[in-house]
Formats: C-alpha cells, structure tokens, sequence
C-alpha cells in the first residue's frame, strides 16, 4: 500500500496492525514520536473547506515530526489556471513527501496517486460522497477500545447515508472486520441504491439491541433534494434523544463525526451523555493520522 | 493561575515574578528555550481579525519549541453551526496544550476555561472591550525597563479610554503594583463610567510631570457615537505632538500599543522620536508571552 | 550582500558561489541542513497573490531549521491604516531574521532595506515588473545543470519580455556570466523599450540553434493593451509547439517559469516532452532559496 485512498485496500490483518500501531504510539511521548519523521513534509489540499479534519492531521504530522503546511487553494495557481495535474506536480518537485488531499470529486485521489512520479504519498482525507477512510480508521479504532469484538457487534448508522463518505468507510471497515450486522436507517431518498448493511425499516429496528449507535450529520447543502418537512421534523423521526437510545443495550456507545447539529440528529443529552464516545473519536482521530502516516512512510518505495 | 484571562488574577508578587522571567528568557538563546516545551502544541482562535498579535504569539510559542497553528475562524466548524464550546472541546480532545482566544464578547475566555476538561490552558488575547491582559504585562514591563520604581510614576493614558481593553488592563496593573498616579484624558463619550484612574480635564493637567504617556488608537470602528467633528479635530484636541511633549518630564517615555495613526494620535516627530518606546513594546510582547506561556505549562495541575 | 533585492548585486564569482552552495545542499541531507539555522525565523509578506513562491521559500527555510510564517496582508495593520514601513518595523521588533517581500510596486524592497534597523534580511520574492531574483538564480543554475558553459549558449526568452520580471532578473544574471547571445521575442507591445538582449524578428530567428528556450506564462491581467485579436492567436504566432521546436538544437532544453497556461504559450507535447526541464526548475527553486538564505544568514553584519 503506497497511498491511502479507499478502507478497502487493508484487510483485516492490516487494519488489526495500524490499531496496534496507533495503540504503540498513544503509550510514546511526542517528544519521541517526533523524531520518527524529522525533516520530512506533509502539506494539505483542502478544495473543500474544512478546520476540523485538517487540524487533526496538522497535528498529526507535527507530531511525527514533520513540518505542515496548507495550501490556499484560494489564492492558488488551480485559480490561474493552472490544472490539477501541474499543481501536484509543481508541489512533488518541491520535495513534499505527503499529500493530503480533500476534493468535492468521488476518486479523484486515485488519479492523482497516478500522476505522481516520485515516492510522495497522497492520503484521502474525504472525497466527494465515496470515501473518508481515515474517518473509517477512527471510528473503527473508537469501537474496538470500547468492544473489542468488532465481528459481532450490532452496529446502527442513522442519517444521510447515501451522500456520506463517513457511513461509506465505516460500512467497509466493519465489512473487512467480519461484520455482518451493519444497519443503516434513513428516509428513502438518503438511502444508497445498494449497500452491504441491512436496511432498517425505523429507529427501533435500529437501535433495538444495538452495540454503537453512529449518527452522521444533516449536512443541508447536499439533500437539497429532501422535502422541507422531512427536514423540519427530521429530529422527531430520525434523531437520537434520551428516550429512544434505550432500546439499544445499556452499554452501547453513541458516536458522531462531528461537527454536531445539537437538537436536530442528536439531542444534547445524549452528546454529553455517558455513552457518548465522540471526543474519544477526535482524539483518536489524531492518533490514527499518525499511524498511517507513519505505516505509509515507513514502508519500501515499492509500497510493501 | 491555571488560566490568564484578566491582569487582576496576578497579585504584585506574581507580576514581578513574570517580569523577572521574561529577563532570564531575553538572556538565554533560542536554541536553549525551544527545548522547554518541545512537541507542546498551541493555537490561536482569533474571532476578531489581527495579525499583530496573533503573529507575537506565534513567534513566543515557537521560541518555546511548540508548534503553533491558527484556527481559519471563517472557515470552521462555527461557520457550520457548531457551538463554541464543541468547537474548543474538539481541539482539547485533539491535544492542543494552549488556547489563545480574541474575541469580542467580554469574559469569554472566562466562559471557555470552565468548559474545559483536560490541563489545556486558556489565554485572553484581548475580549471585547474588557482585557488584553499581556498587553498589559508588556507594557508594565517596559515601563518597568526604564523606570523600576513602578508605584511612584505619574502614568497618563490619552485616547478612548472606555472602549479601550488595553487602557483596561494597563489600570489594573498599575494599581495592583501599587501605582496611585494613573490618569486617563478623553473627551466625555470616551471616559469609563468609573475608573481606577484620575481623570485629567485637559491635555496639560494629564501632561505636565508625567513619567509615562500612553497614546492610545483611535479606533473609528468603536467610535461612530462621536460627533465627526470632535474626530475631525482629535489630533489637535487629544493627540500628542512635539509641543504638549514638552509638558511632561524630560525623560518621560511614549507608548503606544500600535497599530498608529499618524498625525492622529500621536504626531510622528514624536512616535520617531528619542522618547518613543513604542518598538520595545513589540519586542518585550513576545517576551512577555513567553513568559506567561511557560508560566503556565509549568504549573502543577491545580494551578498552584 | 546584506539583502537580496536584484540579482545584478551578484558578480560571476558570487553567483558560481552560490550554485556550489547549492550543489552542497543538495547533497546534505535535511536532518543535517535543519541544524544549521534552528530557532531563527523567515516569514513571508506577499502584497501579491501568490502560492507557489510562497510555498518554495517556506520548504526553503523549514529545511534550513526555520520556523515559517507568513502575513495575512488581507487582514493585517496595513488594512488599518498602518504605513508598509510601521509594519515592517513591528516584525522586525519581534525578531524576524528574514523577510520574504512580494509586492506590486517596483524597488519597493530596497526602500524596506533601509528602513530596517536590526540585521533583519529583506529577500526579493518579486517586485512589481522588475525583478525576481530568485527565479533568476534557478533559472541559471537549472540550464547550469545541463550545459555548464553559460556563456557561450544560445538562450531564446519568448513571451511577454516587458511585464516580465522573471525575463529580467534572468537576462540581467546570464549578461553577468558573460553571455552575450541571449534573444528575446515577442508582439511589439510586450518588448522593452531596451534590453541588454537581442530582439528576434520571428519564432524562427528567436528558435533558430538554441540551446535554451524559455517560455513566459502569458498574464492576462498584465497585457490588457494587447489586441484580442494578437491573444486569440497567441498560441500560433508566439506559441512552442513539436513543430517549431525543431529549429532549436536537438538537446536544448525547454523552460517554463510556471504556472503553464498549457495549449497558449506552449504545447503540453512539450511542456511534457523529453527537452522540458520544467520540473527541475520547481525543485532547484526551493535548493536555490536554501542557498540565499543560508548566504545571507552566515554572512557577517557588516554584509561581508
């Protein structure tokens, strides 16, 4: 693996193998971990907006030495007309060693994986409404802390499925894992044509007997589609409140990627309840940027 | 002191405690204070735009070993709908070791420190029209650099007294260090409705002896309750030039917290001239945040 | 050499110098270049738009043990009503060894040279349509790689000469090597009114036993004067094609300063072609940087 582009190119072994990385690194002080990459590069290319997700692998990065910086893609040569392509390029010869790469267009970190000639690595840090792999890492990595037995957990994804990157890596993980009780629950038109989990036919055959509970978040601009009284009453019948997590098991953890529309996919007393686990899932979102940044730096230029 | 949000958390004992710290710091080498807090993160959340200060903080955590970065306030998750206090609990739960916090709502950061759940620090770079506690320190220690006997100085601050969070803090700080010679002049829509402070019924009552003139900014922003032609005519009512100098003592100091307005406030013969203090004031502020940074991050937990 | 403003500061000897530098550099690696000046700051101030630039002076120094920072002009004092000189002076008193200065107005870094009163370094990142002295220098120490005797090649500059600061600072750097067979082509309205080259008639004239061939992004914004008429047909009048570059030698070689308008100033057969050396030109911008940085830095403050 050279790049780092879909959760599906790591089976089940490496998956296994990055939790146990990250695990190593959580237990290294950074004065360490920030020898491991000293004097190496990462630079963002956000072509959609986000702090979130670049700061968590800014900090990253830094903590494994490297030096960070970001692209404005604003102020860029992408804005005098200069393609994709030769961007990349021009950045690739100025000796940058990892790109992290987010762009409104489904695969288009694969194409770019291609272009380059050099041993840069490019790591997908959401594309489109397909992939979100290190997402995929985080919550996967969340779940295993909590129940280590990913295999025969029942897990219930609630929310725009369809246009999701999160719920599309997450889906894949738990797949590569061995599980087969993957549930996802949405109004029709935020449900994808097909998926490898089940489809729930309402939130109590979701969350009935669920270990995680995962709510995804309404994003407004992309289920424009959606009638506006879907929308208006979209807590009522699609949001997670204090009354309907209890059909879930006493023990089940609540997650979300953040950032949270309280009051609308989830209500602020399950955010801040006991079972919620969505700042664990922000910290260890840092802690697996550094594990695969680590794994793909580290690897032989042939990628294995 | 787990968190510095206001001059008035420091007694006199404190302040000359930092001050003397900021002397050790200006005599030891880069290379020696970027190992004290080597792989420590910092990082500025800035919901009021500057540069001047932010980039004083930047160079002071990086003159410390830490990796700085800079939340893009207009492209966050706050511009998503996410509320403040996700917003900062995010970037604990990232590991960010220092918040350095502008905002324009008085007592934020006060606010803030209490949502936090970890040993991350809060610093005010200025709330509204309230604090601006290192300028404050800044500018104590400067005067402090010419004139060590702090108390028995006849300090005046001229400008817009009551919008100003710097004339607030520099008050505080005088009077803490047992300074009863602080006078403040401006015409009445810019006097505090009460004040530490005298206040001076002309340019030559605050003047004449003084130790110590500090011109304050006119900010047009701040100020559109004044009649235009009491702005129209600032420079010759309440701005400081070669002649109303000659008021004060001979070896009196000029200060400003800067950015200027020439020929407003403060004539240039004299922000240019023998008396000006003003590029020491920059240069003690990254100083000073030094200072108060690792003041700070060496604290034991409890603050002590 | 206290600064760097304008590559005709630099005679033959200093300039051979400063590719050996370079040639040394490369060959370091960057555990060991990252030592030489840690603790010290370079930061970018880009009147400008410009990432490219930015970006290679911020590896530059990162690579060199630098921390890197560059001025939100859009936000700074200056959008304040502070003059370019109080700004300059506020960086400098907070300890910036290094500025890289980008901005519209010619000779305006010069003019900032003399205002600074520290051992402050002011670098040309470009001025207005003067110079660009760095790209000069990678310029010369790209076609230096590939035929070492400067003097005696055919060099063709083809595009837009006039606004042209990267045609500047680069016939300005090979008539101080001694080269007197330098050619530059353009439409009449983007010729110099003089020039220490020589005027091509035609492609073929310019083209003609070439050694080089450096081709000009076409700045649309710059050449408003033009016809639509002479920039509708740009690409057949003035354009590098597979035909046409057959009349230079068959191993001259092809440059570009970047970023390419691709299907205008030259055809991506060549920009992507075995003589295009457009791509190196990227990764000896950044060890070129290094170099002036490092020679400016070790210099004793006398500029010896």
């Amino acid at each position: 693996m050279k790049h780092f582009c879909d959760i599906k190119q790591l089976d089940a072994h490496q998956l296994n193998a990055l939790f146990e990385l990250a695990d190593t690194i959580s237990k290294t002080p950074v004065s360490e971990t920030k020898t491991w990459h000293h004097g190496k590069t990462a630079m963002g290319l956000f072509f959609e907006n986000s702090t979130r997700t670049l700061m968590s692998f800014q900090l990253a990065a830094q903590r494994l030495g490297m030096d960070f910086s970001a692209l404005n893609v604003a102020h860029s040569s992408t804005q005098k007309g200069e393609t994709l392509k030769d961007t990349l390029l021009t950045l690739e010869a100025m000796g940058v060693d990892t790109f992290i790469v987010r762009h409104n267009e489904n695969h288009i970190q694969e194409q770019m994986a291609e272009w380059l000639t050099s041993d840069a690595k490019i790591i997908n840090a959401g594309d489109g409404t397909h992939q979100h792999p290190t997402q995929g890492l985080l919550d996967l990595y969340t779940i295993r802390s909590h129940k280590p037995n990913l295999a025969s957990l029942k897990v219930s994804i609630i929310g725009d499925i369809k246009h999701s990157r999160v719920a599309g890596s997450l889906i894949d993980g738990l797949a590569t894992l061995g599980n087969q009780n993957t549930w996802i629950h949405a109004p029709a038109p935020c449900l994808p044509e097909s998926s490898r989990a089940q489809v729930a036919e309402s939130m109590e055959q979701a969350l009935t007997d669920a270990d995680v509970v995962v709510m995804l978040r309404i994003q407004k601009e992309r289920i424009q589609h959606l009638d506006t009284a879907v929308l208006n009453h979209w807590h009522e019948n699609f949001g997670l409140n204090s009354n309907n997590i209890q059909w879930a098991k006493s023990d089940a953890i609540v997650m979300h990627p953040g950032p949270m529309n309280r009051g609308i996919e989830i209500e602020s007393a399950v955010a801040d309840g006991a079972q919620s686990v969505i700042w664990q899932q922000v910290k260890n979102g840092v802690l697996m940027r550094q594990a695969i940044m680590h794994h793909l730096l580290t690897q032989d230029p042939q990628g294995n």
